[in-house]
């Protein structure tokens, strides 16, 4: 089979953790050059999203510094039409002939505008890492062991355990931005 | 009583069934010329709003072809601001005196802003059927019965079944655009 | 302790009620000059915000009309990133040193921008009033106690109570602006 | 040549004129189906675009109400992500699989996309009309000539003389809304 | 004539100085209530538009700080849709039955909403003022006679006339946010 | 000197050049990471801003291989309000204590958010290379010997220059996207 000259892979990284980086490293072999699309990337200081774009950038730089191959790391915000989808990503990233996707609506989209998708290679159900580590960052668990040595020292440097678990507390009177895990804006109690 | 010169419909239409097709050939009667709104315009490719807004505003077309009254079919985004709603549709529309709806909220906005409004003369509980032919369609169930034949046409040659059973699937890996019914944006598992 | 040259006090104020009342003449006190954001300007018409940003600066203008002290009554749209807020908010307002707030997420955005936070001195859980006044609002209770005089005389004027019950009824067939308290843009049925 | 199924006609309308009918009457023998896409929609009230969208939708309704084949006239916000533009026009309208239009960028775009365009049939000149009538508007000259009777009418009705002759005098102290026709937004003195 | 119950006067306050405040002190004398929209609340550090919407809202409050009369001042920020302007300012503000202006456009949108409009009691040219007082202070010329004393101390504790002087010099190789007056987005020169 | 940890330089690069080139391989040596900002990411397929963020991010990354410190390449969209633009960029990218910036605006705004900021070491007047490189591009003249070579190789594969001069030429009839170089969203002629 001819390798992609480009392929895409995209996450939310919340945080980049051993399972994206087994993935990451696994695909960099079969396509020449490979871009990293940051998910959600308006979104930061949330239970479900606790991370900047900037300091997940920052996460995936580090943990993959030692690879050779080419890579793009880009924050990719979410728009609320699904059929600008693929072209909002299109014009943000270089050009690309192949996407790695296991979800089911980036399949449709990308295959309603004719590129290929190729199903992940999951490792150790990796996919339900992400959940797992901020519950046990929250409550002040072991979550080192599941993400690559760099973003340790990262989200240590950024003091993110504190953040997560001052944002957990429920909020009292004031309005104000929403640490909601289901909706980024309304969480307020008054 | 005096006809309206130019009266509102207002429907998200997903998809164009026999319930809104028999409560828009009833009004037709009663006004000059009707505007059929096709609302909530920015949202596709989730379980509750399959369709794009173009293919909606040809579902309709073709579906009351051969009704001789003038109607105007138009995409109308939501906007999160309740307040500018009125003016937002007033904007984007012929001038009309007359809103047909059963939403309270529309009903009180158009009121709050001087404008009749007209309880619909539902047929048969139409206004549940829209669920009920999404859960037909996602099923693999007989929702053709449900659709004036022109619709049922539209839906099979842009594959909106195949669409509707692919997004309904759980989301995996990746992160990205979301097809999940309560928010359009945020589905991602991780 | 040297007092605050201005303070920041943030709440949605659905609507401005005695538990608020009692906390900013408390916080008047302490500081020169106060700043009073109006939170979640964009929503009303909802069950959870069901007043506008201009109906709540008259209710908290009214009701502090003689409190001398110099105040400041703003609209603050939210925002979905998080990590724009602070920003956000100090390009609308005067300078301030100072913020009150018992919201768990303020407190962290405005400690990462190095602004101090102070807890706000709760009177008799006023936190919990927003909820339960809107509720006895909406099911024909006696609200007009728990709200400044000031503030009964507006909403009497605005038709605030037949406002909060008309868009509590459930939606019907039409589509368009949402009553839902959990999302400002799709509560429609259909 | 086999006839297109549907094709884009893409304007802004401004007033709807003679040249426009001209080309769409011709156009409407090629094709079967036709859109008309009623650009710059969000814009009103200034020197350069006078004219809502939902009036310009009238205006062509009107004037081709006599025309048998079926068309779609469809208001088209302009974005400002040239390369989002084509998939926003898509998501907006029934799919289409030939452009007609003159304009360099808009060709570029849709050739991009893989899209055929053809070169408009210039009929006298009519692509300078716009801007013609407006000034004979303004000027209290004779417009009336170069628009269809049904747009004569609506003009009338609408107060759009009236509206186009006070919009253009200078403004003077206060700020708000822009009648410059160079920027929408920023016309304001002081 | 009967009083005015509240009364809107919109200005950009760029920044507030003496033309404005001989018309809002004259104003006062004639309403009972005066809301003071602060238009273009989004611009600042251009020529055009060099203060914040908090930093101009905070010259207001302080220049009229011994003013008996209720006062709003509000920010109110531009949008595209002229059609949307009066709905806009309407759900920021509390109502109001009277508005103050000389700009063709503001009067031409709040008369076709309904609402009527009185022409500024302009005094000594105080209209041009806006411009004259920015040229002085980017040139090092004597602004300070022109605008209100509190306005003076506001503007020399915020470095407002440093910050004036830096943004005037001419951009060279970066990109990024513009000080353009003419367009506040796309300055640079590369 | 202590070498900076991580500094940001921001441009445009439409397309990259030698003059950017240069500049950034001085100021690798300076510091230990750079952050290279893609502004105005938003724009493309106009005169002034011909490639997309994606085509500029390929660029920049092809040119610069070899280089062995570590970069991140990100693209950045402009935003209409200058107030927020530090904290914009902030949140996209990874940590920085040092800005590269020729643009006094980007001075004060970083300044005023107590950044530090240092001239750019200008080599040959590139500043002035953009506009002139857009310009041989555009007449058919060498533009190649401005670019590094892997730049040259990537404008020939996007078919860069057929899109400049085909967008080049001046508009005629129809409305839509705007290849103007003052305004993005504006430069139709009818």
């Amino acid at each position: 089979m001819k390798k992609s000259t480009r392929a895409l892979f995209l996450g939310r990284f919340q945080p980049y953790h051993n399972g994206h980086d087994a993935v990451i490293r696994k695909i960099t072999a079969e396509v020449n050059e490979l871009i990293i699309a940051v998910g959600s990337a308006q979104y930061s200081h949330t239970l479900r999203d606790p991370f900047t774009a900037g300091e997940r950038i920052m996460m995936i730089t580090r943990a993959l510094a030692g690879l050779k191959s080419t890579k793009y790391v880009l924050p990719i915000e979410d728009i609320e039409q699904n059929a600008l989808y693929v072209a909002h990503i299109r014009r943000l990233t270089p050009a690309f002939d192949l996407v790695y996707s296991n979800n089911s609506l980036v399949i449709r989209l990308f295959e309603e505008a004719g590129i290929a998708v190729k199903q992940l290679p999951l490792i150790d159900r990796g996919h339900l890492w992400g959940t797992k580590i901020r519950d046990l960052m929250t409550q002040g668990g072991l979550w080192q062991t599941y993400v690559p040595p760099a973003v340790c020292t990262i989200i240590e440097e950024i003091g993110g355990i504190e953040r997560l678990q001052q944002i957990q507390q429920s909020d009292l009177l004031s309005t104000g931005p929403s640490s909601s895990a289901s909706s980024p804006r309304r969480g307020e109690s008054d």
